[in-house]
């Protein structure tokens, strides 16, 4: 793929991302109650009207970072989604749990009240993001503190007891490392100290180590395979559980990983994100017959319990293609920028299905990954 | 359709009931632990040791009604798997709750540790069959007895108080009418009473009343859809939840209601049975294009959220075969038969996917379905 190749993907991923801020700025910020809708047709239409957390708080990271780092969108109307979105989060997102502890719920009415709380950290690490970004364009030093205060509050769960998250403590459970969570603490270490000064680095600096370390515990089968689930002490687990692999978060976690490599100047470490956590999740996870990256496979072939394994998702694609520009950005090596060009391809020439860009369980991943690729692609050409 | 196809249609299905079973009694009895290990594959082969607690229910049922009801299973084998499934779901499946009330763990480690407790009431439900039937076979009275107490329970989270499954009270929720309860709940009753006699007759006839009014409550839009979730006063609720299909789901309903309108000689309900619950929803989950019932549906086109919504699932379609089975043979209209045909050549031409018939999401149902399937047509040719 030459530079003049590249230079035309960038600007239809710019189109793209374009097109996707327009299309949300219109129709999904309630400017009745604040926040933002989650599930619109392709023509604009609310289909349901519940607000996910984790959306207002994509939403929110996203505008903050729009305006404060790319100039064609430092305009007025971003400016205010992420502040009118920002307060609705701020407001309604939180609630207390049985434990006296705050929780997030995953899911609000309308007009904030809340509808379901997960047991897991995932709503609380998309907040975090959002009150941080939010925090550098208002200066807000208490939304910045609350980001910090949530954030101890996960490090507690994941590092020390995980009981206020809700789940009962069953004599069969057997502690799990799972990718997502080391993954997303890292991703949160990064946002909150981003060019926050010394100190701020100081506070999160064992706390990245201690996240690299247990990403690279999922490196198994004598470096063949990224595992999704592996023990505490980073040995493959039994059964379904321990054989799942998820190409779409080795891959993200893969870019997460190249940053930290980049940012600490850890050689090491930046060459195995590459060879282990891109090169090696895009070989097993490419489906050779149709193309396309898988949502979920077994190490060992066995058909994966999760029925909607074989499906082709936007979001992996959306990892894929960040991770590998990244890669050859910071390389220069042409196989990767192959690779890029094989899963572009792949992935503007088919369109995703409506519920995927639009609702709850997959939208707001393209505009997340569109900001990052057009970031990457001003290094990467 | 002529009596002669019918009756090669037994034939065969005869024989895929005599090749399940041979099957999960050779490979599934766990002779070490006890119980039943769920994840097997086609060859045999045991990929994960985990023993989901309605699978361990459902296969306790199945093995004490073929030995019960069917001639040719009546065999010490048959026998000793069920008696051997019975004690360990009987001294493993009950966890007590925060609440101090009985829950089910969801699943088991192989030796019987509780893993994972959902916050439904499903678990219970299959426990309650497992346990009503083996003691049928046992005449043992307090097994009987703890079907009956995990009975009261169910219905005291049902009809009183949730609080006891686990899920916070949030206040955005509203109270939900899912039709997997009523129908699940129907078919308790149906279990529990089955020739027990006046006395227990009795004592569960108003909830059986309540269950149909429940499900009746559905049928929603003039008639013309059934919706799987609706508000407890019986009216459409909002948003995707709304709007949600599940054809499988109806079509369960529905031969459930017409054994109910059958036993009761409820000759309205009978007709609402198979005109709504039976009839209607092949009309809207069938697919025109390529045929096959659809897992999910949007009433209004939209598309359901469920990433899975477009699969082709097995169970739903045995719920089909015994629907339309039944409907003939209670009424003698070519018309149903005729139906029957068309999702019996769909069914059996199109083999289902590993990790449907073997795993935790759909296998047994299989079974289940065959058992009914086959009883039904010895009525019904």
């Amino acid at each position: 793929m030459s530079v003049v190749t590249l230079e035309k993907c960038r600007e239809n991923i710019r189109k793209q991302l374009d097109n996707v801020v327009d299309f949300w700025l219109k129709y999904s910020l309630d400017r009745v109650h604040g926040g933002f809708f989650t599930c619109i047709g392709k023509d604009g239409k609310i289909y349901d009207e519940l607000k996910y957390v984790w959306l207002q708080g994509r939403q929110v990271w996203m505008y903050c970072r729009l305006y404060r780092t790319m100039d064609r969108f430092h305009k007025p109307e971003i400016l205010e989604a992420a502040t009118v979105g920002g307060a609705f989060l701020r407001k309604f997102a939180r609630v207390s749990s049985s434990s006296g502890q705050w929780k997030c719920a995953f899911c609000l009415t309308r007009d904030g009240k809340a509808l379901k709380v997960q047991r897991t950290i995932f709503s609380e690490c998309f907040y975090i993001m959002a009150m941080d970004e939010l925090s550098r364009l208002t200066g807000d030093k208490d939304m910045q503190l609350e980001a910090e205060q949530m954030m101890e509050q996960l490090i507690y769960w994941v590092q020390v007891d995980p009981s206020g998250l809700g789940r009962p403590q069953l004599p069969g459970e057997v502690p799990i490392n799972s990718l997502s969570v080391p993954m997303m603490l890292m991703c949160l270490v990064q946002q909150l100290t981003e060019g926050r000064g010394q100190e701020v680095a100081q506070k999160y600096k064992e706390l990245g180590n201690w996240c690299v370390e247990q990403i690279l515990q999922h490196i198994q089968r004598a470096g063949t395979a990224i595992l999704e689930n592996v023990s505490v002490d980073g040995s493959e687990l039994p059964g379904c559980q321990g054989r799942l692999q998820n190409p779409g978060h080795a891959l993200e976690a893969g870019w997460f990983l190249m940053l930290y490599g980049a940012q600490s100047g850890d050689k090491e470490i930046h060459r195995t994100a590459i060879r282990n956590f891109v090169e090696l999740p895009y070989q097993y996870g490419w489906d050779k017959e149709h193309g396309g990256l898988f949502y979920f496979l077994d190490v060992d072939g066995h058909c994966p319990t999760q029925l909607e394994w074989s499906m082709k998702l936007w979001w992996p694609h959306c990892e894929a293609l960040i991770a590998f520009l990244m890669a050859y950005s910071h390389t220069r090596k042409p196989e990767l920028l192959e690779i890029f060009s094989e899963v572009y391809q792949y992935t503007f020439s088919h369109p995703y299905s409506p519920n995927e860009t639009v609702n709850s369980l997959g939208g707001w991943a393209d505009l997340n990954g569109g900001v990052v690729a057009v970031q990457a692609m001003e290094q990467g050409s």
